[in-house]
């Protein structure tokens, strides 16, 4: 199936002026076409997506290389064919990331908890805690995170309830200004590709252009604790992105791995 | 008026081993006895009442003038007669920490707030915050106290609501270990001292018993900071100690100044 004529323009949008790093963006795709138990992408197809982001074929192959060796991905050749999924640490680390990149709503606000270690063992706790990326360290021994407070046997001060103030240190904390501007950059680019997409898109360039979009969101909600957006900065636009994103799958459907395997191989 | 023959006995056991700081006991007295506008107590009965918990009459003299000198007291002498009385910042003073000296409940738990600051404008409220004394310094830049959350203009992080753990650490920053010792020693001192107490009280002695208990208590209480009893260690017997020093001023009623002066007078 022939792409429309905008799509190169699209693509070239949503590269946002440079080509990504490589395995972080097979972890992308891989998350957005191929994160079921069972499926699987060859080698074929991950070289023509990747080509289409401007990947050179060799920069894949290492990168497919780094994702092995690290327990990401797992293959297994088929005829002449390399296939590659996700193993299972990959896909359960990819599906733990996945409501968060695909929600079109924030993290709900309302309920916040303060939790703040006084001894070695506390801090232990913070720093356990604070690696599961919901929280925002609001001081040396201090997390500040939304929903209730975890029981943490005690070993911590656990305060729950309103946030009643949340200054500007702290959002700034939460979304430093670089992330704040890559954010309104990756909105514009995601509201102008979708201006451009009027028409048919092809399997493969389907896929190219929902993993660049994905990609770009994922790689700077990644950045950021999952914590309600009124914790970011005013000039946060992540609702916005948020929206330009879903409106930009929506009219990009998902292709079946068959459709693309077959552009790929045909 | 006669006192009972187990007075020595009981203000030997208010004493609990050592002679007061003369001017913070003097402090307690006015709480006490003449913290009304216009009310005063004489020299003569102030040396009285000194001497009853052991403190020498030259102790006492210099203790008069470093109060006058510091502008808790003011004097006026009314024939061969000085009088003292609270000066307007002694009496406030006075009257703000009489809540709290004579509560018969500990500060009303369930809400709670927490306040973190994240710069130097933050440090400077906090700072101000907790020399209020209702605050407990769980972090060097933060603060947990009981009830709403102030309005500090936004520059702090403020989470209000409940405390769902408040650790052992915690809990010895609110209260020391030295300080929960003394406490069980004043309490055992205050429930001593009442059973000692059956018959009639002189009025003198009646101001003298007071005096010590409420001074024992005043001086702990405001080592630490105002907070609900459920933030206390366990072993803390701060509530044993309200109520036993409740039943003993409810059997020494508080005499009246014309009492006293008569009795010191005559």
């Amino acid at each position: 199936m022939p792409s429309g004529p905008h799509t190169p323009q699209a693509i070239d949008l949503l590269l946002m002026g440079e080509t990504p790093r490589v395995w972080s963006f097979v972890v992308s795709l891989f998350g957005d076409l191929a994160q079921g138990p069972g499926e699987s992408l060859s080698g074929v197809v991950l070289t023509r997506l990747a080509a289409g982001a401007g990947v050179k074929p060799e920069a894949m192959r290492v990168a497919l290389h780094r994702l092995k060796r690290d327990g990401w991905l797992v293959s297994a050749r088929a005829g002449r064919l390399s296939h590659y999924r996700l193993s299972e640490t990959g896909r359960a680390q990819s599906a733990a990331a996945t409501p968060r990149i695909y929600a079109t709503e924030g993290v709900p606000g309302g309920l916040w908890h303060v939790l703040v270690a006084g001894d070695a063992a506390g801090a232990a706790v913070l720093t356990d805690l604070a690696a599961e990326g919901a929280y925002v360290q609001a001081g040396p021994m201090v997390l500040a995170g939304p929903g209730p407070a975890p029981d943490t046997g005690g070993v911590l001060l656990a305060v729950e309830g309103q946030a009643t103030a949340l200054p500007d240190w702290l959002r700034d904390l939460v979304c430093p200004p670089d992330l704040v501007a890559a954010c309104a950059r990756l909105t514009a680019a995601l509201t102008a590709a979708e201006a451009l997409l009027p028409g048919e898109t092809g399997p493969l360039d389907r896929a190219i252009l929902r993993g660049l979009a994905v990609h770009g969101w994922r790689r700077l909600l990644l950045r950021t604790p999952a914590l309600p957006d009124a914790a970011f900065p005013d000039s946060w636009q992540g609702p916005a992105a948020r929206a330009a994103l879903a409106r930009l799958l929506a009219r990009l459907p998902r292709p079946d791995l068959a459709e693309v395997e077959a552009e790929a191989q045909g």
